[in-house]
């Protein structure tokens, strides 16, 4: 049987065209012990000591292919960042697909070799994974769903509950390069070559702040769709406390800043794939940008505010001009479609 | 601010109608200490000994609500058997959602409400979640991905390097029920009240299955899309070794073979969502067969064929007529979008 150029239904039925998907494009990339005998589950060792972390996103982005990215890249790199900024070790992925009849096998290839890069330098295995196919019309392309399972080491405690007043907030870049990377691709616009996705697994970076300051780092999160101001309102609001920003040491790129304006935006609200927001003890804050800056991931690394007992529950901004005003969580749909 | 009524693109983008739906909808429904913190990723204790399984599927059914069962169901059940028949006790899941704008809140509501209800009778937690949202006709309606981790005890071993010749092939009920339910729903067309999709987690009658006869269970599968013929032709494959059906004893009910006459189906192919063929050594199978038989979800369970050294790597069906056909995997796609 000749491999058919487009996906059809067959390939999702479970049947024999399923198969031979399954064996030429899933498993020639994704290849290990684990995913080998492609059993309705897959068998791995117990777990080492610690706390189970378990994730999951789905990754509906439009188009599939943008500057610094594409979907399948976006589906490793942001399930391993959700367990790393939970302190976790990321060590096993699953891999759902939801393919449109129609699609080019060729295209599912280029994603799936993504994949399978990605996950080898974050050091993850994708060990099972899912294919369905719908009708044309009933998706838009590929969507894919990826789960990822980490361990937490014992004595890792981060948090709302950890944060202090006077702890300092660093974001290991700059941001909005995601979001505007994308909207560019969208509209058919091009402003500039540097102007791409940072679409980066932040678990070699993250282990490495949590081993060089262990109990200093209070908590972490990476910072994606609804963007910086989305997440810092979740910190203010779970940890009742406030947080001041201080807008000229947040670093954003001339590129994202032109496009945010083009398109009426506020990169505050712009969506990153490979940016997080570490809240560390005031006097390990120098230590932690040394660590952030280290790394390529990291080198642009800045400290852009701090926990305080003012307005507990609110993120206030500290604009040049010396004003000030409160951010809020992004309302409406920004960016729809954007990871 | 009040909920509006159907899905909106900002219910995905991360912010405020995106808390507002995760409060109100999600964690109403699947409240449980890991899930409540909604943070990246869940937490949980460290896992019990053993070997971790791990699983994932996406459902894109058509349409959501079928006799006897919806897309929520079957997103629980599915995940929670997949790992049941790996001899794993299932423990937690991931729910991933992707919503086409427009969609009734009251729809998400009812399947939300049918996994919730589904996951306590099957014993499991949904620890964590994600919903995209894609803009209208991106997508149909919804589709649910749900991953599973759970624990193989240590000493349970199961796989195609167990199946020994003359070991008996056990079902535990009537095929075809599951995907003669959907077509017909589909279809507009009524076949009786029996026709409902036989949607059931088969965790508990599995575990019986395993705590009874440890060692004599040779190898476990559940029997889904691609249907009877497909699953057995699997295993006569990677065991390299034959199958022989015994026709008359494959328990089918009347209306499922009338719906399949009806649409020219063959029942071996229809899809089941609550159906587990099991391969047991000959000396247990009466044993084995008396567990399935006391559980409600294994009342009509029934010793359908054996392992044989004729014909290695073929699923070969005895009629009632005397004649032996070979009974092929499923080639094309008979039943769309059947889970």
């Amino acid at each position: 049987m000749k491999t058919p150029q487009r996906i059809l239904l067959a390939h999702g039925s479970g049947g024999a065209l399923s198969h031979e998907l399954v064996r030429d494009v899933f498993l020639r990339a994704f290849y290990n012990p684990s995913l080998a005998p492609m059993a309705d589950a897959a068998l791995m060792d117990q777990l080492p000591p610690g706390r189970l972390a378990l994730t999951t996103d789905s990754y509906v982005v439009q188009p599939l292919f943008f500057p610094g990215g594409n979907i399948g890249e976006l589906a490793i790199c942001g399930t391993v960042n959700d367990l790393a900024v939970m302190g976790a070790q990321p060590l096993y992925l699953t891999a759902g697909f939801i393919l449109e009849e129609g699609l080019h096998i060729e295209t599912l290839e280029r994603v799936v070799m993504a994949m399978a890069e990605t996950a080898q330098q974050a050091g993850v295995q994708i060990v099972t994974g899912d294919t369905k196919v719908v009708d044309r019309g009933a998706a838009d392309g590929m969507f894919i769903n990826t789960a990822g399972v980490g361990v937490v080491p014992l004595g890792i405690d981060l948090g709302p509950q950890r944060l202090q007043p006077n702890d300092l907030i660093l974001i290991n870049g700059t941001i909005g390069d995601h979001g505007m990377a994308v909207m560019m691709q969208r509209e058919g616009m091009n402003f500039g070559s540097a102007l791409e996705s940072d679409t980066a697994p932040l678990n070699e970076l993250l282990a490495a702040l949590l081993a060089t300051l262990p109990g200093q780092i209070h908590w972490m999160r990476d910072v994606t769709r609804g963007g910086l101001a989305t997440v810092l309102n979740e910190w203010a609001e779970s940890a009742q406390m406030g947080i001041e920003l201080d807008e000229v040491k947040i670093p954003v790129r001339e590129e994202v800043r032109a496009a945010c304006e083009f398109l009426g935006l506020d990169p505050l609200y712009a969506a990153n794939e490979g940016k997080v927001v570490v809240a560390v003890a005031a006097e390990a804050a120098e230590a932690a940008l040394e660590v952030l800056q280290r790394h390529p991931m990291g080198s642009q690394a800045a400290k852009i505010g701090r926990i305080s007992t003012a307005n507990p529950g609110r993120v206030v901004l500290n604009t040049p001009y010396g004003a000030r005003r409160i951010v809020q969580m992004l309302t409406g749909a920004q960016l729809p479609r954007i990871c």
